[in-house]
């Protein structure tokens, strides 16, 4: 089966398959240039916070690749350009720093950079590793063959390992739990007609994409059994913020009375994060709401409302998986 | 005030504002070619039920303009051209036979130009003087300055007149009832940022585009005091056939506790039609999902799922607004 990797490491390079273009095209990135993947980074060439963090981990560590002096400025001009690239990936922040430590170890050892890649393919196992136990604790939440509605994009595409929402289903399709799955294209970025449907055509799960206000339609006509979205935070009580359209799943689920999961890493719970009041939604350019790619199809003087997010009430979610385990409400995440 | 017209007859020529190059391009076709009306009601650069009706009303009786000869020929030529182009359109069928009927009474007179470009003038200004009872009647519905979310066009763009939906929205601003309006883009098509968007912007009323799933934040953020959208086909129990979107704004309107009207002739009543379960819902071909215009954004091998319209019941419509007046639940609308 083909195994879809946002991020692979090989013969001294990474390799990244290009999201921009997909699916309409399959082109890949292969460089040891760490400001190639700056780039890469700021153009969404890698995009998702857990392929980001292992990506810019990777292409730090390079930066000392054949490196004999000034290792130490090149490490930390690196280290400033990369942290540049997407100023609100916790992940991204996490992975840089992680290999900052190691540095700081090694910096006046030869084996300087064989240490940084190393770290770095421990951060990349142990996101491949919260992958698997995300999707095997998602198990539990099928009691039968389901139609599974999901959101965006969550899955290998997303993560250095085989995502999160998105491996659940996949993992709950190869032992028998899932019976198709309905796609919401995602507007604006599209992120669920091009990325999702991409993934699981690879895997050979049959789908269907929608408008994202069809996924109502399909919940009325009973074509759905189970919601299970991504998080990009989550507060201690459990709301939730992610991709915006999920607050409008959330609510529709509840009209339905269909249970709506959100499925994602303990490394996105907030814990200085009380409740949703707190999370701040990045307000996006009205771009994306006038053209897409470049096909401009309405005006962009017309004023636009375009949230990157929105928050989903903790009331709302019937469960949180994790690598820990599924969460219930009422949610007590503090010390999770 | 810039006066917008979707249809206009002048100097024995109709005049279009093509439609599907709308908002960045103004073009205007302007012919006495039937069989150019007819393309130009398959290409929807003219469309909305009403100004369908009204155009191919137009395009009939010009078929026997300047004609001597084979007049009762190159007429039902023109007929059945003419039925051919929109199949579901009810208004197209009923302009269409308002014209024919005209012709069977002066088919023999040399004046029979005239008397159909006088019955489709008739016609015309009926929908115009339906347009502005709808209006009238929908300022019952506002009781302060109201922020209005609205979805598709329902404008003058979508009849022969005013409007229908976005005319009690236009109609209600002018008499300071309006703060602001909330545009739905509405996929697959973009009526609303493209057609509403830019009727309000000629309009000078202040608005705001949002993609269909961002509704359910401006509600949660109560942003939106009122919503109404147009319909395509009303069931004498209330239940409400219109583009796709309009069931899920009606489902969040009851999680958020806010008004839901419709606004539509009664002529878009079936009596024919007991309840919404009779009503067959268009599936749509999934080009509308994997492109806009030219342009291609994800694979046209993948499955869609595309309705054009849903249903909403009519326990979640706070009131119907008509040219006869307002309707609320229960409604019995067979004598209406």
């Amino acid at each position: 089966m083909f195994k879809i990797e946002a991020v692979k490491f090989k013969d001294d390079k990474i390799i990244l398959i290009d999201q921009t273009k997909l699916p309409l095209k399959e082109e890949y990135i292969v460089t040891d240039d760490y400001e190639r993947i700056a780039i890469a980074i700021e153009r969404l060439e890698v995009r998702g916070a857990p392929a980001i963090g292992v990506t810019a981990a990777y292409a730090l560590a390079l930066s000392v690749k054949n490196k004999n002096e000034n290792v130490e400025e090149e490490f930390l001009k690196a280290y400033n350009r990369l942290k540049s690239t997407r100023p609100t990936a916790v992940n991204l922040f996490f992975g840089l720093d992680s290999i900052k430590e190691e540095f700081e170890k090694y910096k006046n050892d030869p084996r300087v950079y064989l240490k940084l890649i190393e770290a770095a393919k421990r951060l990349h196992e142990d996101d491949i590793e919260m992958c698997e136990k995300i999707a095997l604790n998602g198990l539990s939440v099928f009691d039968r063959k389901m139609r599974v509605l999901t959101h965006c994009n969550t899955g290998a595409l997303a993560t250095g390992g085989s995502g999160t929402a998105l491996n659940v289903i996949r993992r709950a399709y190869f032992n028998g739990f899932v019976e198709c799955v309905h796609v919401d294209e995602t507007r604006p970025l599209l992120q669920g007609s091009r990325l999702t449907a991409w993934e699981l055509d690879k895997l050979g799960i049959p789908f269907s994409i929608n408008t994202d206000s069809t996924a109502a339609v399909l919940m009325k006509e009973k074509k759905v059994d189970l919601i299970i979205t991504g998080a990009d935070r989550i507060a201690v009580n459990g709301d939730t913020a992610n991709k915006i359209g999920t607050y409008n799943l959330a609510v529709l689920a509840r009209h339905h009375n269909i249970p709506f999961y959100i499925a994602a890493p303990t490394s996105t719970i907030d814990r200085h994060c009380p409740s949703g009041k707190e999370i701040k939604i990045e307000l996006r350019g009205k771009e994306e709401l006038v053209k897409i790619g470049d096909c401009r199809f309405t005006s962009d003087a017309y004023d636009a409302y375009c949230p990157a997010f929105d928050v989903t009430p903790a009331e709302l979610i019937t469960g949180i998986i994790t690598e820990k385990g599924v969460f219930g409400n009422p949610y007590r995440l503090e010390n999770v």
